[in-house]
């Protein structure tokens, strides 16, 4: 692209389907320049036998690598993508953020700032808090300059990026009361990962709706710890995940109660006022319902919501891709953040 | 079935969904005679000829007649399903009840009591206010006496049983504070009909999930009525349906506030007194998950819930078949206690 | 039912799709006592904890029990189910049809009579070649008096059901020319096992539509057996399945030349005289389009035809649900025969 | 793109399943600018209102206007591609031709060089068969240079794509016996189109495969055509079209005995030498199985195949997405081509 910087990029772990996403994504983006891609158990395999859907592109042929920091770090990269089961991330950000690389992390390693959240959470100690201190949320809307200016970023997971996008205004004027919240979302089977279990067979999840994790996600913890920072007093709240079958796609339904004397309009204008300009929020609305359908494939996260006058409630309703905007899109929203490239690169 | 008494049943109107269901599931009842479906437009075909899937069953060259009343009284029949579009059913159940028969109506005519509400929801005055106030309506395990005694059953709508169920011991008992009521459900596709519309291709609802008619689904009416009949005052919620991609099944998931001083173990109580020995409800408990899959293609409605001590919520989780218990199947669990036969007769 | 024996019955291995589908049929048949379900992972736990689609049923609450011979037999079952694993099921048959109960073995061990096609399409010799001699293929429509004096029956293959009902007529009496018989099937993804492989998860089959096992799938084997059976000749096909995202459901589109001087009539009279009166077979004719949503959930195979006079061709359509008439149906079916019972009797 | 002409693009008729998706992809080729849309339906409503999942994209606010010549003519556009229905392509490509500008067309209405085949195919006489003789069948693996003169590109359909891809250089080294040939092709449910018909709701295509137009579909009048171009000789065959439950894509298994003589390496090297190096034909040779998730939301067409050596036939195997490779991105790919444009601009 036309006297735009190219970057040069390694993607650590591309097993998972985020992993594989980033790479779908990479392939189109006119700034980036893979130059590692790693594997422990597809070292010397390329992309396209990995990946027959990537025959044929460009990088198609590239070979993973070890998964080793020297080996990352020789490739040239100037800015790693971290897609690691959870809890294996440490070991790859702290050498390669000493090394001087970006780092942007897709797992939940770092994104919780408070130990102790994490460990209620997580059920262990975080292996890295100082990198969890130190790295930034990579949510574009709402730390913007910090991502331009962070090594570490810590990608969002993909329900807190449905319920923190629209609730974040409303929470930061005080238009609802926290205590109310009460949040469902279903998603998409891929946000399950890339698992042999059986529980995520196909006869399994088709023709099947069900919950999980109730009442304590761990996505709570990240999701609760953002409403709080834009709260400004911790909020607690409700959150059921559900499995539905399709391949991608989080709906969240969200729930609360208007503070005293805040009217419908100011809803309206908090949305308008913090998402009217941005590239990849697209309100709809009193009257827009959000369907995965609609931002599949996309890095868009459409917003509706209603008033209900006979209850008092505001009903918030999102629609994102969880591979894209709930991971790997954001994830690469943040890379053109970081390095200077227009935002939307790669991405519309 | 030995010793059982056998019922001549006709089904008026057979092109819907539920109209199809009761259909396959009469076929194997084995009390029960079908002695006339009835169709506009499919006079003269044969069951068969207009469902091959029923071809080779009995009944499968039943031949469609008018939908007269005197084609309908002439059949012999002594019990009569009305499975026509919302509004139709007045027509048919008035001058049906006036010949002796007895009625299931599965649409929402009879449901209502109080016309104003009615009006408020349907957005016009019911067609026959006399006819809804002598209805019993057809829920089993709240109304089964008066569903005994019944000439009119007005069986109810899929989303309220599966919303009903499981708030109805805990507001009788006011276990739970009404006002905090906020209810997610999602259905599946044959819940909007064998209707030929745009919205609900298979490209249009694969892959896709989307909410609708957000704030006042229809729904709501009959779902307010009930509540505050259990409660005793009126109970006024959110509820938001949304569409997902299966053929059949409902999940609903419900949030509330525990009333001051309820325990955990009081609601399992009142869930295990109330539904212990219901044979179509299953409870499973406070490590349970409702699952669509297991549902499907049965009377079952299964129900989970679980208690939030860092919210003080309850959530409670539930799960049909949105063609057999929220409608057919239920239906027939009332033609069975209508006709004094074992519950449960062609049902399990 | 009345005046109907009641069958005491065993299954041995119920943790796949086929054995969970035989306990699903054998829960709603009348003349069935299940007196053991069998399993090494589960043993003491109830059907209902495994299976929660279940619970609420009748012999719910049996418990599983070790897999070992004489804990089948002290169960007092007459006729034992085998739904295990290829190449588990000789050391079950081998000593229970000694012992003198009755057989019914869902698996491949004992389909192939000739050793040597069973080492062709299985990589090895087989286990008992004595049993699959002595065994009967259960394949009621083909078979009926040999299973109905036979003590161990090797119930078909899904696939080969679709493919053999419709050709065996017409290679019967050479209508065909078999050299020309070509068969494309696609099956429901419960045909690839309950088994924990990231090529079923959810995400892989969903919009996926693959062949494999090209050109020589281990059912070739017993679908060639039965068509050279029929026609007096060695028969050798192409047969390519393909694998579709739905639970339940085989299409298979067969074609084939007329062998000289045969007319289109002539087909179907073949079709007509062979199946005119089965229970089972549902004949669509020339007109009618073989759907699988209109088999799954029942035994029933449907069957249409078309002529093409421009190519002299014939091209067979049929439908049916794998686990059904292509496993756990027939299976049943064999078992009626086998007692006595109507043969219908639990399948319709 | 940097030294790229911008060519002004008008897409007339974009209500169906192809029309949206040419508009998908135009919104990200570089040197596309998309100055009209016609709709009558449409008339003054945005891109974005009619199509939600555009908003936010260039051109969302572009409106769409009248169906008329004089105002596509008057949009500046220089070429205008056509996603109308069967039979209506005719009144615009005509006077669109006459001013001077390249049309490319996705209806079968000019792909048809024989008036009396398309009257066999279509049950009427085409509208302008002056204009399909002058017209070039849109194939660019085989018409390239045609195209890259044509004023009229007949876009050719999603099955023909799918089959003749396959069989055209094995056809024109005569490898393969032509009477011989005969296809499976299943298809997902876009390909029916957007059009409001009960056999096409979600619940009726869901958990549902079956065949349709047997045994002749339209669209082997454009079959045969070309694979008796290939080889020199009338070629007729059998196809038969399947529905199934995914959105996108469409397999064919396609079978055919070699000629005498003929190995199985010359059927490689006849797929290698055509096709190694097209940037959208991605051979996977005898051991890859093509699989539509692989080619959707790609110009992609994946082709495998096998040797039987028991009965000498050869079976190809093809998957390509309809909408894409199979309509609008193959359209796109002549786009290119008619303008100059490096052949893969905006398609990889």
């Amino acid at each position: 692209m036309r006297g735009m910087n190219v970057e040069k990029i390694a993607v650590v772990g591309a097993s998972g389907y985020s992993g594989e996403e980033l790479i779908r994504l990479l392939l189109r983006h006119p700034a980036a320049e893979l130059v590692a891609v790693t594997s422990r158990q597809w070292v010397g395999q390329t992309l396209d036998t990995v990946y027959p859907k990537f025959a044929g592109m460009r990088y198609a042929k590239l070979a993973f690598i070890e998964s080793e920091i020297s080996a990352i770090v020789h490739s040239g990269a100037r800015v790693v993508f971290l897609a690691l089961p959870h809890g294996v991330a440490t070991e790859y950000a702290r050498p390669l953020v000493a090394a001087g690389l970006k780092v942007i992390d897709l797992s939940a390693d770092f994104r919780i700032k408070d130990p102790a959240v994490y460990e209620e959470f997580y059920g262990e100690a975080p292996n890295a808090p100082e990198l969890a201190a130190s790295s930034v949320y990579g949510m574009p809307e709402i730390y913007r300059d910090k991502i331009a200016a962070a090594q570490l970023v810590a990608s969002p997971g993909c329900y807190p990026t449905s319920i923190i996008l629209p609730l974040y205004p409303l929470l930061k004027k005080k238009l609802l009361k926290p205590e109310t919240i009460v949040v469902s979302s279903v998603s998409g089977v891929s946000g399950a990962g890339r698992t042999a279990k059986v529980d995520y067979l196909y006869v399994e999840c088709n023709e099947s709706v069900r919950s999980y994790s109730v009442p304590k996600h761990r996505h709570l913890g990240e999701i609760e710890q953002e409403l709080s920072a834009a709260y400004g007093e911790k909020v607690m709240i409700n959150f059921t995940p559900h499995l539905m079958p399709v391949n991608r796609g989080i709906h969240s339904t969200i729930y609360a109660s208007r503070a005293d004397g805040v009217t419908p309009a100011e809803i309206n204008s908090a949305l308008e006022a913090q998402y009217g300009t941005e590239p990849f929020v697209r309100l709809l609305g009193e009257k827009g319902s959000p369907d995965t359908k609609n931002v599949t494939f996309t890095n868009f996260v459409d917003i509706g919501w209603r008033h209900d006058p006979r209850t008092g409630r505001v009903v918030l309703l999102s629609a994102e891709d969880n591979l894209v905007k709930g991971a790997s899109g954001q994830a690469i929203q943040s890379l053109n953040i970081m390095c200077g490239l227009p935002e939307t690169t790669g991405l519309l």
